[in-house]
């Protein structure tokens, strides 16, 4: 009988353990939820005879030299920062692992000891990162086997609302963390390499310098750079590539507006601002302009942001968010940027029937025996309601079909790896494309070297 | 016989350690002399027979033991970040301390060992913090004692290139630290109170912010704001105050200018730059444009900073830095930051017979029995050379002044302060006045209450 641990229940556990929960009946199996929230880990297993919920800290050593017990495989959920010492006990009991977090250095150095104990420790399992790893280099490794030479790789992905519940001005709402989508971008600037020429961009000017970009059947999205595009090429073995760019998809007219709360300094999260507990909406938005003792906030924000008379898209973004509005803002103490996702949550918040949509697009560049092409690939999913999203979807499936294949030894690899290896993407992506999660690809020949 | 122990020899104590040798010769008294660099301690001194040279590292609690033995007065002239432990051991030991430097949190800990002690630590005594501190509580004071109500309060000083000397496009040289300029603004988010209302600017717009000031026989200035300018409420007295400013004064034209490296993102210290050793000028300007294939850097350039057809001036601010030559940087592993402060260099450095200037200026707004004023109080001081700088006389004067009134016995104040009290701020004012450091007040009846 195989057991499996998972530490953390939150909301993108729900295809990860319901998947888990179907494979057990199956294989007699053990799934073990494992929450500091008790009603969370025991409404994930909804009573399955093959599953155990359970309450437990496992950032103590001691509850998790309990929880390790007989375990085949554990799959951390935990916050990214927090993994390191779970992950390294692990390694140390013998037990395969799991998480969808950016490999971290901690987790790295644990590679020797992982092959020592004949342990795999499988990172960015989820979508970004997760199946925009797969799903490149799946593509990337087809092509090299045709003797493909890559000059150019772009590739942006976005969570995003559905189109039948997209129904607000800025063709956007929430569906994840709401702190991180205000704080997006910032931290050090943009870096990237196109043809060759190492570029930069300073967090005030990023939402600025988007692309515009197509999805079949889906329209019109634009992508703002994600901060460090560089470390990719070693990942993707893309050493020599001159183009390489990372990026997050909004909604068209999404990246200019957001600029507006960029430009007007209410995205800062390095400071308090006094008295924000009594402030209104409107105070908030008055603390960034000028003093003028005859103008109303409205003019002079339309004056901040160089409005043009018949701009009523954008404007109407701003309107409808209530920013001018006498609402308290009732937080204490709170940085410009708490403020703002405040503000924000009250018109970006999912309902509950709202769907929301994960959307993927590559663009790659190569050579192949003397012709130039250009291959475009996308993936859209959306979401069934605020519960069961696209997003928990695109995250959950991967990590689970993972940890089929590990808890029937089809992965034979041992050490600490991110999935780019075919013996792992392989299998994923196939039965990922069961689940609706499929690719599509365009390719044309854009030049005929002679 | 009194002794003065100077820690710190730099270009910044010659009009200091000139004042206080002449004073020695006058009162028998001994002023020694101390830094890492044994030439820049002996030079200071002129072999002076009340004086003493020597080398040593005063952060050495050993070292310090000796060079504290038998002293009145210690001026530290340390880099703001390393007074405290000099000082506390000054405090314990009971001698008195003088520095140019910020109030630190942990200087101001030593009130009450200080007062225990009967010790005066005198801190903030150079030009900006100093001589600002002091000719306004000098005019607050004097109102006040009128019955007057401060409305308003702001307060410019730069430090800038004499008149003729000035033969740039800038209208600026470096006459402090380069770094600290390239660096100004950034850190967090400016706070100022406005006619009662908290207004911050985040560092992306400060240099647009800025406000025209004119000084009689000197012409016009432009100010941009400092960081915090709340906490001078609490110094001066001003806790009620409406309107409180802060800030730091250019040549007109500069602040718009310099917005463009702040927009390019040049100005980062945050990160390395790839390859910087073999970047030319050229290469680093071109940075931070997008990759466009057919287009110069020149008009990317333009474009990015939208260039009106017929805006020379600016244009020819940034021709005259050769930013677009293929001259090398040849920095390894260098930030923005520290490329640009290279380039500037080029343009900004003082030539040996070069003047510079250090300009003051503040504006008050007060009601005294039913009548409202506007004052404004300026101050400007012109250096001789390269070396006997306005920097060196204004920093070093104020410092020279209180150590003689300290060492004749002249204040009695114990404890830790700032130069806001009129025991202090008097005799020193008065003094400066002698050597040329005078301020010229203007008042105006701007309105009679009914």
């Amino acid at each position: 009988m195989k057991k499996v641990l998972i530490i953390g229940a939150g909301r993108s556990t729900i295809y990860l353990i319901d998947y888990l929960l179907s494979w057990a009946s199956k294989h007699k199996g053990l799934v073990h939820v494992v929450d500091m929230n008790e009603d969370l880990a025991k409404s994930a297993i909804k009573n399955h005879p093959n599953a155990k919920a359970s309450a437990a800290n496992a950032l103590d050593p001691a509850t998790r030299e309990e929880l390790f017990k007989d375990i085949d495989l554990l799959i951390s959920m935990l916050p990214a920062h927090l993994h390191a010492q779970v992950v390294a006990h692990a390694v140390e009991k013998g037990i395969n692992v799991i998480t969808p977090s950016y490999l971290s250095k901690e987790v790295a150095a644990l590679e020797d000891q992982a092959q020592n104990n004949g342990v795999l420790v499988l990172n960015e399992l989820g979508v970004d990162p997760g199946i925009d790893h797969m799903s490149a280099m799946k593509f990337l490794d087809g092509k090299r086997d045709q003797g493909a030479n890559f000059t150019g790789f772009e590739s942006f992905t976005g969570g995003l609302v559905a189109p039948e519940s997209d129904d607000n001005e800025w063709n956007y709402k929430f569906t994840w963390n709401p702190r991180n989508v205000v704080l997006a971008g910032q931290g050090g600037a943009v870096k990237f390499i196109q043809e060759g020429s190492y570029k930069y961009i300073p967090y005030h000017k990023l939402f600025r310098r988007t692309e515009v970009i197509d999805i079949p059947n889906y329209g019109k999205f634009e992508g703002y750079a994600n901060r460090d595009s560089l470390k990719y090429r070693n990942t993707y073995g893309l050493q020599d590539i001159k183009t390489i760019y990372r990026g997050t998809l909004r909604r068209k007219g999404f990246c200019r507006a957001w600029d507006v709360f960029v430009q007007l300094g209410a995205t800062d999260d390095s400071y308090i601002m006094e008295g924000s507990e009594h402030m209104t909406y409107r105070d908030f938005i008055n603390a960034f302009l000028a003093y003028n003792p005859d103008d109303s906030v409205e003019l002079k924000f339309k004056h901040y942001i160089n409005l043009r008379q018949d701009d009523d898209e954008l404007w109407q973004k701003f309107v409808s968010l209530g920013i001018f509005s006498r609402k308290k803002v009732g937080l204490k103490d709170a940085t410009p940027a708490q403020i703002l996702q405040r503000i924000l949550e009250d018109s970006w918040t999912l309902k509950p029937e709202d769907k929301d949509m994960i959307v993927m697009w590559h663009k790659f560049n190569y050579e192949i025996k003397g012709k130039k092409y250009e291959a475009q690939s996308s993936m859209v999913a959306l979401g069934e309601n605020q519960k069961h999203t696209a997003m928990a979807k695109t995250v959950g499936l991967p990590l689970a079909i993972a940890a089929k294949l590990m808890l029937e030894d089809k992965i034979k690899l041992k050490g600490v790896h991110l999935p780019i290896k075919s013996e792992i993407y392989n299998p994923i992506l196939k039965e990922l494309e069961k689940h609706g999660i499929k690719f599509t690809e365009q390719e044309k020949v854009v030049q005929v070297v002679l």
